[in-house]
């Protein structure tokens, strides 16, 4: 099985070096669920060097049907066609049921998938959800040595997928369509405290006005929340793919976030939480992972869940009983 | 040290029966960060009945200066005088520190807390603040055996604290202050996610007018989150404690959000869902402390975490070494 992968110092080398297939090599370790693949992977991304210049990291989130693939499609030519090099990631909690990820998806980005200057790749598909986040996180980092200077990261907006995409960004921008009614749709209340940037997508033909009232509407719901001494106030922009308007206009927000960043601290400051936010993360998902797999607690926790649900026991018996069974002495902890 | 105690059963029927002492000395067991007044608190809860007619469960939270105590003050009289029996309780993140809380604090409720239909604890302030927040939880269950009918959890509006009560309570009342300029101040914008209730606060004199237009921008920016077809719109009220002003249209805002949540089965599914959040949040916050305390975790954590932040190790690697001290075994993880 090793007799397939070069030593890690070749295989960084090549990657360095622009190998398109080291790359390929290098992002199957990183997705491999055995141990001896998983060792190996974490040996060659010790020995990257940061590119001289960060990358772009930018999360793009939205609900399904509120047109990612084709922004990111007309974006990344936007970006391939003005020098940049551009890898499209995703985070998708579906692929781990389906065995695929409908993010990321070539077929979808056709014209950009088919360039030099890009790279497209789905969503790991096994593990865990926070496997599947620290995956493409790993997978970031090993396009950006191999050159690429711009990836996006795709996802869904729901739940725990979004704060992992927020947590390994820049800028992390949502995507949202004008509702029939009043309403802003595809969003969540909550994630509002996640984005960098705001669009309004699909505006164009019948859709542009309301487009725009949306957009309106959406800013001076966001003022309210934010103090006038703020040092970065969100901007909701409209746009559409279709008609390839408000592209340029996307990427100057994103670079003006970036440059603001730069300037102030706030970049570095995010990039150095966010090294600190995996470690921690690592350890939490996995020290659960091995808790949900250890026998004793598998064999006793439906029992437990059924008594603290109808009242038989507390809450806290209930922990102490899985703790227990863990081999956890619950006195230790108070 | 258990003979200060009386046996479990002695003291959960005379709580019930709703002695004033017992649940003194329940609450006592509670908080005690001894293992065996632990184990004792726990067989007192398991052996409690749940009240015939659920208490109203109700968190308020808002950043210092918001008014809490003035209003919990306020509504908690105009409560017992129309016969309610009203405990005030408080998950306050800072007591970790201080070792007190200013938070449901009594010379700061001081015609409520004088009043005998009425019960005003400080927050915990021994532990973890996970344990906080569980203790709380478990002091809101022994009052409302004593027959305490409306319990009113205060919180600051920060952080996890946050959380910790939108997952103890039937309501969640957000309090805020309309700001100088544009802006509602006091508010992370997170929060909306976990409101119930909103309510501007010191809506009296010349701050009146600022008060109503702070509530009617929050209601349009709440609106255009807020799908036409959903079942509970946030109500958005003005209220002044001072000026005795909003306080029954307050309460009435509480019971319609309980009468609506009875009818169509939120209310029991959200009790239901809480009940299974505290049991895994009790495992997972103790597994975390047991891994905290550990000694050899504690040896290496600093070195290791110093090695990720520099880009000595991956985030991976190092989480591999930390979990590798606290005994688990990575290969049977993945």
């Amino acid at each position: 099985m090793t007799r397939r992968f070069p030593p890690p110092d070749e295989l960084v080398r090549k990657l360095e070096g622009g190998d398109r297939s080291a790359l390929g090599r290098a992002l199957t370790l990183v997705e491999s669920t055995r141990g001896l693949h998983r060792a190996l992977a974490q040996e060659v991304l010790q020995r990257l060097s940061e590119p001289a210049e960060p990358a772009f990291r930018v999360g793009i989130s939205g609900v399904p049907g509120v047109g990612k693939s084709s922004l990111i499609e007309t974006l990344g030519l936007h970006l391939v066609e003005r020098g940049h090099r551009v890898a499209v990631l995703a985070v998708d909690p579906s692929s781990l049921r389906t065995g695929g990820s409908i993010l990321a998806d070539k077929t979808r980005m056709p014209h950009l998938s088919r360039r030099s200057e890009a790279f497209v790749r789905p969503s790991p598909s096994s593990g865990t959800l926070g496997g599947v986040a620290r995956r493409t996180r790993e997978m970031m980092v090993l396009c950006e040595s191999a050159g690429f200077d711009v990836v996006l990261v795709e996802t869904v907006g729901v739940g725990q997928s979004e704060t992992d995409v927020a947590m390994m960004v820049d800028t992390y921008l949502v995507l949202m369509l004008a509702g029939a009614g009043d309403e802003v749709q595809g969003i969540k209340k909550g994630i509002l405290e996640w984005a960098d940037l705001v669009a309004i997508t699909k505006a164009d033909g019948d859709n542009a006005v309301r487009a725009q009232r949306a957009a309106t509407d959406l800013r001076s719901a966001l003022s309210i929340f934010t103090p006038a001494s703020a040092a970065w106030r969100v901007p909701v922009l409209t746009l559409s793919a279709h008609a390839q308007q408000g592209i340029s206009e996307l990427w100057d927000g994103v670079r003006r976030h970036r440059l603001q960043g730069r300037k102030n601290g706030r970049f570095e400051a995010r990039r150095s939480h966010q090294r600190e936010h995996w470690l921690w993360a690592t350890v939490h998902d996995q020290l659960r992972e091995a808790f949900d797999r250890h026998p004793e607690v598998r064999r006793i926790r439906a029992r437990v869940q059924a008594e603290v649900l109808s009242g038989t026991s507390t809450p806290q018996q209930g922990a102490d009983a899985l703790l227990q069974a863990f081999g956890i002495d619950l006195a230790a902890v108070s």
